[in-house]
């Protein structure tokens, strides 16, 4: 293997893009106060003569280390995945190096945060997808840098999240106003989290929008499942073999929901006609199998993430807990229920 | 915010664990040669004294950064997020940290590989999913660090992948078998990436199954796609629209599949009754869609490109160009056609 040519420094590309050595810093290294065209002939420049930014150097200009950690539950599961993709997207445009850390089992999560604190080389940590528990909170703190979560909310920290409370409001009122009455849920949580909250938020948006509309609720139509779409497809199974099974299901995700699909069709029964199901994301494979769904926004609340880290690194953020808007995507496996048509 | 304790060093990890400095030093920084039940007493004793290993320290145990790059060109995509969330476990388990660099567009590509040789701050690349240039494998060079494919193979370099040849061939070869003759192939293709190769290994396997069953190839029944569902939806249109359509559809991925199933049914005709469709991954969503498929073993793969990596980085691999075996995974979308049942 060869090596790379004579050394190249900043002096070098300051001389080819016609600006301060200071400018070449602070466009290379991501800082505010450089305009689009400056930083693009500088970037040209570099490129041009080969000279990449050296961290140490970088770390003289801004005096930081230009890492962020990323913090998440599992990266198969698509909704943590495009979280990470978009985020991976602004934050390097910033100039940022993203380490990834999985805490895909308890065991991995303790020896995460408890070795959190001696991390103190990246400039900030997102957590993505992931409730974090009082003691974990005290190891973030530790560490001294700047914590953020995305698609999940904690009460210290700066967040964007969906509205989990309207989120579950909407896919139950639209259960609700096709007719529905005998509403299931198959409420997901992540069985390797001890500290999974035991009602979640869009556990409780469900009895508040059922409360809302005068519908009794029934316990016996709330089943726990974990989030893939086996264990869903099982937690459909017993609420069909129920005395009086629902008419109609609210599912965690897409993946709950199709889970629960691929259940009521094996059982012999219709999606829609005999059963409504609609889920929460807007996951790719929801369109293409035509669900019905509450879109969680993915990619907007990861880049309204990144923008706000880099806002709070910078001292200038205004807001710093972000609800970003849900919506409901109505496909084809929702309709009325069969005895309102009769 | 608080800060830690007083300084804790290996000593006071070696005489709690009861071994010697240098056992302790192996044992945190992933170093070989270290038995299971020793490595938990060291990593018990260390966690309850609050010790962590520094890079400093690794690097002067291991003369090494202790830090893998991994580049992929979606993170959002599927069997890019769970080759990587299998590597990260292996790696993580190794002592090493992982820094993500995502290539999705030309763009991003051009400026991580024009940039790479600066980068030496890694011990090893892992390149996912991703095919490489001549002039980027030249760059890659240039780094003097060890570069390793999963999910994909690079003639000059090590790598884990299934035999995409063969597995084109399993999924011809059940059509054929249930009666099929007129087999279309959804063909598909990263749009974002100018050297994509025109033919792909796993058109070659398709075309090659063919000629062993004396099949004529029609060029008319093969159609260029993304990698998306919504563009093979459209590419499945445009083979509904031939003078005489396929009986049986071959798709590069089950995204790609489940694209031309939902045209397929759009058009008021039956999957596997009128059309059969498979697909090539086992994505999760295939067994709720019930989608039959060639199993891709995402997990396998990537754990054993860990492996490999780890080898490579200890100077002891045997072998380096590891294929490893697909499967047919037979579900509820490819049957006999209907001439067939006649």
């Amino acid at each position: 293997m060869s090596s790379p040519g004579p050394e190249i420094n900043m002096k070098d590309v300051a001389g080819r893009a016609g600006v301060a050595i200071s400018t070449v810093s602070r466009a290379l290294s991501g800082a505010p106060g450089v305009s689009t065209a400056t930083r693009t002939r500088i970037e040209a420049a570099a490129a041009e003569l080969g000279y990449v930014i050296s961290p140490a150097a970088s770390n003289l200009a801004g005096g930081a280390t230009k890492r962020v950690a990323i913090v998440v539950p599992h990266l198969a599961r698509w909704i943590c995945a495009a979280m990470v993709e978009s985020l991976e997207v602004r934050l390097r445009a910033a100039g940022f190096e993203i380490l990834i850390y999985q805490v895909e089992d308890a065991d991995a999560r303790h020896r995460f945060f408890a070795q959190l604190p001696a991390r103190r080389k990246v400039d900030a940590v997102v957590v993505v997808c992931l409730p974090v528990s009082d003691a974990e909170r005290a190891r973030l703190d530790l560490m001294g840098v700047q914590v953020l979560a995305a698609g999940g909310q904690m009460v210290d920290y700066p967040f964007v999240c969906i509205d989990d409370f309207e989120a579950a409001r909407q896919a139950v009122d639209h259960l609700v106003l096709l007719g529905h009455r005998r509403i299931a849920m198959i409420d997901a949580y992540d069985e390797e989290i001890v500290d999974w909250p035991r009602e979640s938020i869009r556990h409780d948006g469900y009895r508040q929008a059922l409360a809302a509309r005068s519908i009794e609720v029934d316990d016996q139509l709330t089943v726990r499942s974990g989030w893939g779409g086996e264990a869903a497809a099982a937690a459909m199974a017993a609420l069909l073999s129920l005395p009086e099974p629902p008419t109609a299901v609210f599912a965690h995700s897409d993946e709950v929901a199709l889970g629960a699909v691929r259940t009521i069709r094996r059982a012999g029964l219709r999606v829609p006609e005999d059963l409504s199901v609609i889920g929460i994301d807007d996951h790719p494979f929801a369109a293409l199998t035509d669900l019905t769904t509450i879109e969680q926004p993915v990619a907007l609340i990861a880049t309204q993430a990144a923008e706000l880290l880099l806002d709070l690194l910078g001292g200038v953020a205004a807001r710093t807990q972000v609800k970003v808007p849900t919506r409901l995507v109505p496909r084809a496996t929702t309709a009325r229920p069969r005895d309102a048509l009769v």
